[in-house]
């Protein structure tokens, strides 16, 4: 077995030391695993997934298997593949889809732009399944476009939110045991039922781990197991570590995993995963206004306001509005202040449309205009209406929620606070909901 | 042990008949728990439950303990209780709190209204919860308040979502077998761990059952396995039908139970389970109208595009309104037609405050007006508006979310019915949503 990382006295000493890696060392590890390591004398291993998706999800209650769910209109399984593609140093992902639903991950892969799939006929089993990936990265098989990793993962289709941190140590520990995967504490006690359906024995909770994803291996180890195995485990068997055990005498590294790793299961784990793909895109909300220099504008203390109501978010100022997009902000505030209709929103959704931005996820922008009851004529306020709800209807067809929002504006100091301060919290509502029948609608604070 | 239900030839036969009840068949057997089978001849059992609620919730990663966290503002232990005290034939409930939340469950018991509730101090672990609710149900306890049940039931806080089907099944099970308790299948696979962290062997995942709540026990059964345990049982088990298999040699009978069991752990559980109650509480809509006989009115226009464009929802009339709020219906759309202004909404709004319809749950009231832009002038309108944001922070007091929606009502038939469609998507969007930042805005269809 090689070095890896450097420095490292051995292999023990190596997996000694990436052990709980946070922060930098996340990052300059995934550096080394990336190849820069490499010039440094070190050997990163080639790293390859396989995801098996041929369920039919019949445990979830709804026709569609569950991986092709949608959260946000988009289907589970994008949100995965979106996961492992982020990490730079996974070379390929080989999904294993039926072949009915080939066509369909198909345009999965093109409309969500996912890069370095490939994608291979699953088995009637999970681990049936799993075998075709590696096959498919094997380097004996004819005609094969992918290389053989060293160190392939195995990860599930329907957990979505894996993170770079749990794939890195098992990745890690896989190149110094031949094995590894992700376990849980229990959330039930384990029984065993005798054949009457009665309690036989039941097990001591403290002693006993979830087995969980994601797992990693030598390729050599899990490619030869799946070789050797018998036709009863590949029916009826769930569990790859065992495998290895069971066929290589490898002892897999057992890795403490986040509660972030549980499976989409039943329909309530999609409402769940629904939930914290809405909260994580709410956190950074971007005010976006056309005046510069004057400070003392209302537009400004709205904004003062949002940082003080929503505590918890993120309120960045517009003003490099390109960088914000690239930091994948996707809530944006937009203050009408010198034009009294949607101008300053209009260059803002070109922008975004150009962007690209909401091709992942729904894009919320509000338009804020500021009215006097008192010497505004409402009429024209109308008009401005009807036009929001047309261009609402045309940039929803690009995944961009579009609302109104118009703040009265009086000259009362206290009136003015319980304005912006309503506003704020319609704003929060609509970021947080993300709610697309109500898009084009007019609200006001 | 008593025949019961009647007309069973013996416990056993009594047990294989009550398996599998479904529909009329629970409903008779509830009848027969409740008491109205003893005229017949039969015994029914007293049964009462016990709720261990002391847990501080580390797992849930918020300072809440999670039986107190807050769905749709109101705790989750309440949904648990509620759950409870609907099944007619369980007598008394114990909760097990700590010293510290005891006035808090006070005042949860107060606002919302649970009946026949007892509280004890729960003990440091959860085993010594449950024994401290059952030694206050023993008999042989001073200054007792409550009578020893034949089964007790011993179920979780935050497992909201029990039936009244499985909890019949688990006490009948218990009746016969002196145990019983709910099982799911393996979500995932369970492993052991050797000393090192590394796999020891994989459990197969079909020979093992998650043991989950309810469990049911002959009283005098599962008191006596909590007196003679050990205090190592005491503090470090889990399984409490473990305790009557060591010390009562008691083989629990183990029923099938649905995924609705499981229970509330971590925060993606709390998104899980706000989504279910949501979606729970929003499939009856009632329309309610103050025109009868003018069969042609826009207003049954848009009573049919909800039924037809909402078909998972049953959308009711409400001709006889307080039958339908006896029925627990917590959507109302009400159409104003013979008045320009909300005297029929305010009608309804008097009449669901009388009802106390939205102590457990918000209620949605979206009051329609039907607008012809060409020819009603938009000031008189905008008063309204400003009325019924006034109403809306008015009976958000008393738990009900009041929208206003305006539906453009123009000549061509076409466009017509695009404003009443979109009507209602902005009425399933509300009440799908149920957000409380939004009441008292009036949006246009």
């Amino acid at each position: 077995m090689e070095s890896w990382p450097p420095g490292a006295s051995g292999p023990t000493e190596a997996g000694r030391r990436l052990r709980g890696l946070r922060g930098a060392d996340l990052a300059a590890s995934a550096s080394l695993l990336s190849g820069a390591g490499a010039e440094a004398g070190c050997s990163a291993p080639a790293v390859a997934a396989v995801l098996p998706a041929g369920g039919s999800g019949e445990r979830m209650g709804v026709p569609t298997p569950k991986q092709f769910c949608p959260i946000l209109e988009r289907p589970l399984i994008s949100y995965t593949l979106q996961a492992l593609e982020r990490v730079s140093w996974i070379k390929d992902i080989v999904v294993a889809v039926t072949g009915e639903n080939m066509e369909a991950m198909k345009c999965i892969i093109q409309r969500y732009q996912h890069k370095g799939i490939s994608l291979v006929e699953s088995g009637v089993t999970r681990h049936r399944s799993i075998f075709n990936g590696l096959k498919a990265l094997a380097e004996d098989q004819p005609n094969c476009r992918l290389s053989k990793p060293e160190v392939v993962i195995i990860h599930d289709a329907v957990r979505p939110f894996v993170e770079e941190d749990v794939l890195l140590k098992v990745v890690t520990a896989a190149k110094e045991h031949g094995a590894a995967g992700a376990i849980r504490p229990l959330v039930s006690t384990v029984i065993s039922p005798s054949v009457d359906g009665c309690l036989d024995h039941s097990l001591e909770r403290a002693r006993h781990r979830a087995s969980e994803m994601p797992q990693a291996f030598l390729f050599d180890v899990i490619y030869e197991a799946y070789q050797q195995c018998s036709d009863y485990d590949l029916e009826f068997g769930t569990e790859c570590l065992h495998l290895a055990l069971k066929y290589c005498h490898i002892k897999a590294k057992l890795i403490e995993g986040s509660p972030d790793l549980w499976k989409v299961t039943y329909k309530r784990d999609l409402y769940a995963a629904e939930s914290i793909i809405k909260e994580r895109i709410s956190q950074q909300i971007c005010v976006v206004m056309d005046t510069k220099e004057d400070e003392e504008h209302v537009g400004h203390r709205l904004e003062e306001m949002l940082k003080n109501e929503l505590n918890h978010v993120k309120v960045t100022s517009g003003r490099d509005l390109q960088q914000i997009i690239l930091e994948q902000c996707y809530n944006f505030v937009c203050v009408n202040v010198m034009t009294s209709d949607f101008e300053e929103t209009q260059k803002l959704l070109n922008m975004l449309e150009e962007s690209n931005l909401s091709i992942l996820y729904p894009v919320v922008v509000i338009s804020v205009q500021f009215l006097d009851y008192e010497s505004v004529p409402f009429g024209q306020k109308m008009e401005n209406l009807m036009q929001i709800r047309e261009f609402a209807k045309e940039v929803k067809k690009r995944n961009i929620l579009l609302y109104g929002l118009l703040v009265y504006y009086p000259q009362d100091e206290q009136k003015l606070q319980e304005s912006l301060r309503q506003g704020a919290t319609i704003i929060a509502a609509l970021i947080k909901e993300r709610n697309s029948g109500l898009i084009g609608q007019l609200l006001v604070a």
